[in-house]
C-alpha cells in the first residue's frame, strides 16, 4: 500500500484531487454566506425565532443563493467524474508529465469556472472553462480505456 | 501499483466505471442541447445580447430542460454510490464472473434508465431499471461487508 | 491487491464508507415514500393512469418531498467529498486510531444530520452536525496534504 503513495503520478493525483474537492466543499459555506447576508432560507426550523411576517420573507428564494447552488451543482456534475476517471487513469500508469497537464488544466479550469459563475462574468468565459474541464476528463478516459478494456 | 491494473476484476471495474461515468457526464451536453433548442436558460449573462422582452422569455424554465436535469440528478444519486461500493468491492477480491454480472447489470440498467427518462417511456419501465441498478449496488455492498468489516 | 484489504486502516475506511454510502442511497427510497404517501410526483408518465383533474393535483410539489430531496442533496455535497478525501487519506498511511476517530465522527454526524433534517429538529442541531462532518473531512485533507503534496 505504501507503494501507491510513493508513486509520483498518484501523489500528484492526490494533491490536485484534494484541491478541487476542497474547492467543491467550500461552495457549501459560500451558499450559507449568501443565505445569511441575503436573508433567504428554505427550512421552517431555520427561521423559528422570527415573527410570522419575517418568516414569510426569509423563506423566499433569492437569486444569489440560487446562483451559488447552481455553481455547486455544476461542480458535483464535473468534479466527481474527474475524480472517478482521474483515479483509474492515475492507476493505469501514465507518464508524470502528461498526467500533470491533465490535472493542472482541469484544476485551473474549475477554479476559474467558480469565479466566472459566482461573479457572473460575461459569456462565453464560463462556458469555455466548463468545456475545457470536461475535455481534460474525456482525454483521461480515452487514455484509460485504450490501456485497460475488459467488457 | 502496476499489480492493480493487471488484476482482471479491477480492469473490468475500470472499464464499466468509465462507461457509466462518461454516460453521466453526457447528461451535461444533453441538458445544454435542450437549453438551446427550447430556448430556456437560467443566468442573466447567458442571454446578455438579447432584447429585454426576449430575455424574459429565455429565462423561463422549460419542461424538457427540467426533465434532463432530473435524469442527471438521478444519475448522480445512483452512479456515484455504484462507483464507491464497486471500487471497494473490486478491491476485496471477488471472483471475475460474479463481479462481471454486477457491473453489467448495473451498466445496462442505467443506460436503459436514461432512455426511459428522457424519452418518457411508460412506467414502470423507468422505476424497474432504477430498482435493478440499486439492487446491484446493494448486492456488492453485502459482498464487501461480509468480507471486510472493521467498525 | 490483496495487500490493500489486509491493511487495517483500509478495512476500516471500507466499512465506514460503505455505511455512509448506503445511508445516502436510502434517501432515494425515503423520497419515493414521501412521493407516494403525500401524492406528489414530477413526471407525466408517473401519473399516466389518473384522470386529468387528479393528474394536476399529483404533479404539484409537496414540502415533505422537497425536504427529503434537500437532505439527499446535502448528503451528496458532503459524503462524496468524505469518500474522495478519506480514500486518499486511508492510502497515505495514517495510524489506525486517529483514522477511526475521523471515520466515526463523520459517520455519526451524518446519520444524526439526516434525522435532524427529515424530522425538522430545532436548530442549531442540524447546522452543528453539518459543520462537524465537514470538520472531519477538512482534518483528513490537512493530514493528507501534509504527507503528500506534489503540484
Amino acid at each position: 500500500m505504501a507503494a501507491l503513495m510513493e508513486n509520483e503520478v498518484f501523489k500528484a493525483f492526490s494533491t490536485y484531487a484534494a484541491i478541487v474537492t476542497l474547492k467543491m466543499i467550500l461552495m457549501g459555506p459560500v451558499t450559507s454566506y449568501f443565505r445569511f447576508t441575503r436573508g433567504s432560507f428554505c427550512n421552517e426550523e431555520d427561521v423559528a425565532r422570527k415573527s410570522d411576517e419575517e418568516k414569510k420573507k426569509l423563506l423566499m428564494s433569492h437569486p444569489d443563493v440560487e446562483r451559488a447552488q447552481r455553481c455547486h451543482r455544476n461542480d458535483l456534475e464535473n468534479i466527481i467524474p474527474f475524480f472517478f476517471i482521474g483515479l483509474l487513469y492515475a492507476l493505469s500508469g501514465p507518464n508524470l508529465s502528461s498526467a500533470l497537464i491533465h490535472f493542472r488544466v482541469f484544476t485551473a479550469s474549475r477554479i476559474f469556472h467558480s469565479f466566472a459563475y459566482i461573479l457572473a462574468f460575461p459569456q462565453p468565459s464560463r462556458g469555455l472553462s466548463y468545456a475545457l474541464g470536461m475535455f481534460a476528463t474525456f482525454s483521461m478516459a480515452y487514455n484509460l480505456l485504450s490501456k485497460v478494456f475488459l467488457l
